[in-house]
């Protein structure tokens, strides 16, 4: 018998491998066709293929050297098919323009994550920064 | 027979109009009880009660005079009693310390939207604030 959560978090676990691995490709192949995804600057990504192609460009620039590291993960099951899962990441080895080194970066990022055709994959992603120091925000 | 997008359309607006009227009573009760939600600022709120005490707090002070527009509203409807609901939100009359108005915000969120016992609620929201300029982010 399947454990829901168990599989669940080998995607999280493979969205951090791929990510350090910089394996855009790998990255992109976690998502379902029509998922959206929404980055930590509010860009909105719809489908699999944009999805693939910002994080390429991002993955050749300031993401080139960069590790995610996930903790606090939380997964709250929907559903055999469905869950929501959702944990905090911290972001380091960040290179800006002229290769100059940037700060490590915080967040939280939540997924719809379903069963399609019997695999696992993230049907949705939404990214969030963790503001430092907090202020009162909506 | 219902119409489930007209249905979440309902809430989102209710969601704005909560927002408007800064009646935090109602706002909250849009959200299920274990419902989850992730601010602006990458705090993540559990249940109703978290939800509803960030919420009259900000409304108290920062959000006491603001007003949200919502708009792309985004329904991807996943089953009979669920479904995604994305838009992007533009809010002014914040207002800081001191009285000082403080400028417009734009973002987006996301919201898993859940017919419970007959009635539709926001089961998870997260929202991201729409960065100015642009710059390359995870």
């Amino acid at each position: 018998m399947s454990n829901p959560a168990s599989e669940i978090e080998v995607i999280l676990a493979a969205f951090a491998d791929t990510w350090n691995r910089h394996d855009m490709d790998a990255f992109a192949a976690l998502f379902a066709a029509d998922a959206e995804l929404v980055t930590v600057t509010g860009r909105w990504l719809r489908g699999r293929a944009e999805i693939h192609a910002a994080h390429t460009a991002m993955h050749a620039s300031v993401m080139k050297e960069s590790r995610i590291e996930l903790r606090d993960l939380s997964i709250r099951v929907l559903g055999p098919d469905l869950a929501i899962a959702r944990a905090r990441w911290r972001l380091e080895g960040l290179v800006g323009p002229g290769g100059v080194a940037l700060p490590p970066r915080a967040g939280v990022f939540g997924n719809l994550v379903a069963r399609q055709a019997g695999a696992w994959c993230l049907l949705d992603t939404q990214n969030t920064e963790i503001a430092d120091p907090p202020a009162p925000r909506p």
